[in-house]
């Protein structure tokens, strides 16, 4: 079975290296083909290849890899030997969910708009890679990313401290090395009736050089962030996430709805990024399997919240002043990002990380203006006077 | 004599907060005038008005007010008392600059544009505020931000700690105080064929509760952002900088070219956020007013360092792919000041800071697209060599 596992992945390569010689998709114009190894900033490109480029011939061994959006990280055979290994059933879970959120998205594009794929490693190999979504500029979607990692590298000496600011028990003379595999997505649409939505979950194993002092944790989150406030769509999204948290336990979704609302502050303005959703960071518990399965929960749940609002508004009337609104909007969200998520911090603080697969949350455009303030009674008003107070939506 | 500036000075206040109600000049449409106290994010607005409206009634006392773009923030009989202290000379110096700057730029506009003026001050009035001059969306200019700074507030623990860890002797057991008067200034022209310049020259003063363990400083920096490289406009910048490096030390160009090169570094990215200029901090000595001379010839250098190079190229032709370019290049310029630039960090750190006046630096509009590279060889390509290796241009 190894074998034959083997050689499918080896088919599956050559099919992803060659299809920049055949007739892609419509992609994002600005997108330059940048050859098979080339090396880019942070990684080396391994390929890159078109949503749906999958050949058949992939499908190979126990695992069919026509349904992720290229071929995992670890490589089959290592999968396949260990199927009950936390770290192999994460990468499987969030190969599967980037698989299913990009085809649920080009499904809201009208205008046969691919996602690229570059499945890239990092410089050493060894520490594993990612493989990086993006749709830029299609009719629906300004800017779509959806990005999963699985590396295991040396934890430098600033996420260590940063671990041991968080209450995690690294002894100071020991070096640490990290395991992780988590899915992060953010996607910005063209209509400003449209929210923003991210999620990102993901798993990390920690030990020192002597195989001691592990820890383990889940972390991840849904959030949305509207531009214009209609009270249905929000409740509809947290209505879903209220009901993928309560089959695992009623206290979950209240706790990681304030979490969000903590989290997602932006304290020099004063106000949060957006409505919310759920996050939640360093779960850990007695049982890593039920962990995992409330996690799953929370991801499957993405593409229920989401999508039926994009439906609902992706081909409404907009006005230049809404746009303009967005776009000032936009530009809060690039603050947030670059200045407090801990995945972009996480990223920039670990050596040699994959700038464009990090920053790929950057939406397309964005706008700033000096004291911008919405009309008192306006909709933007009323959308900054729930950003500043939080509300229960259920 | 003190009475007489007294007087001169109600009068102004008259003027300026009764400007709302006169015919203005063309402004930003975007702004909103908030009236005379609003409470903006982070400190009050006492006044908005506009470039040139400061009345010939101010002229009165020993200082003449209509030579700045709206009246000191220390109180006129307080800087007429002292003349010859530090804190004095420095608030005069940068309101000069502040003033002569705004109206080169003015100059530059051809559809006369006025800078807004924005005089606030912070919650609690004896900490100070700043004046605040805005200039968005004109003919010449996209936004253009010069804001001064004057304020006296107790050291918060974590600038404490920043300051330790460059290298201030700060005692643990007492509480400090600081004195902080700045310039800080960011331009971003419409034409691509124009580079963005910032610049910020400083003066710190601080002390424990008990007025002792006194440090003081100067820091500061010029620095050109073109988009297209133009070698001979650079040459141009540097060596107006040199010039007022070398009238004072020749040492000092060399060293703070380089320290601006080393400054503007944006590590996850691998290359500088410009073409330099100079940079330096924490810049003490044997006399103050050698140095406070040499920041002088500095913050003077100026306007003949950058105006000659708009009036240059601001109506060059532009094609709809430079202008991409300009924005992916301020995409850029956004993650610097977000995740790098050490004024905003202090800003982000300072208690009820006003966002607005610190966030003033970010462009009107940006652009991010995942992967995207200039072609080799392209006047783009061009730029980024030269952004990865900085160059010695005199």
């Amino acid at each position: 079975m190894r074998r034959v596992a083997s050689k499918a992945l080896r088919t599956a390569f050559r099919t992803f290296t060659s299809v920049s010689a055949v007739e892609a998709p419509r992609v994002s114009r600005s997108h330059r083909f940048l050859g098979a190894t080339l090396i880019a900033s942070g990684g080396v490109l391994l390929y890159t290849s078109y949503s749906g480029c999958v050949s058949a011939a992939q499908k190979a061994g126990n695992m069919d890899v026509t349904k992720f959006m290229a071929q995992p990280i670890t490589n089959l055979e290592a999968l396949e030997a260990t199927p009950d290994d936390m770290k192999t059933k994460m990468e499987l879970l969030i190969m599967r969910i980037q698989k299913e959120f990009c085809q649920a998205l080009e499904n809201e594009d009208e205008d046969n708009s691919k996602f690229i794929v570059d499945r890239w490693s990092r410089h050493d190999p060894k520490e594993g890679g990612g493989i990086t979504c993006v749709l830029q500029d299609s009719k629906t979607f300004e800017k779509a990313g959806v990005n999963i990692t699985v590396m295991t590298a040396p934890l430098s000496k600033q996420l260590q401290a940063s671990m041991r600011a968080r209450g995690k028990e690294l002894p100071e003379d020991k070096k640490f090395k990290f395991f992780a595999a988590g899915i992060s997505s953010v996607i910005h649409p063209r209509n400003p009736h449209v929210p923003t939505i991210h999620f990102n979950y993901r798993y990390f194993e920690m030990q020192d050089e002597d195989g001691n002092n592990k820890h383990w944790w889940f972390g991840g989150g849904t959030d949305l962030t509207p531009y214009y406030l209609v009270e249905d769509d929000v409740k509809h999204f947290h209505s879903v996430l209220k009901a993928a948290c309560d089959t695992h336990d009623r206290q979950y979704y209240p706790k990681y709805k304030k979490w969000c609302d903590d989290y997602f502050f932006v304290t020099f303005r004063g106000e949060r990024r957006g409505v919310g959703g759920i996050f939640f960071d360093d779960l850990e518990g007695d049982n890593a399997n039920d962990v995992f399965a409330f996690v799953k929960d929370c991801a499957d749940s993405v593409i229920p919240s989401y999508i039926p609002i994009v439906k609902k508004h992706k081909n409404d009337a907009v006005t230049e002043a809404e746009r303009r609104w967005q776009l000032l909007r936009r530009g809060r969200y690039v603050e947030f990002n670059l200045v407090y998520d801990r995945g972009t911090k996480f990223g920039f603080a670990t050596p040699n990380a994959r700038i464009e697969s990090i920053l790929m949350s950057l939406p397309l455009h964005a706008r700033w203006e000096y004291m911008h303030k919405p009309e008192p009674g306006s909709p933007e008003y009323k959308l900054t006077e729930v950003l500043k107070n939080p509300k229960d939506w259920l």
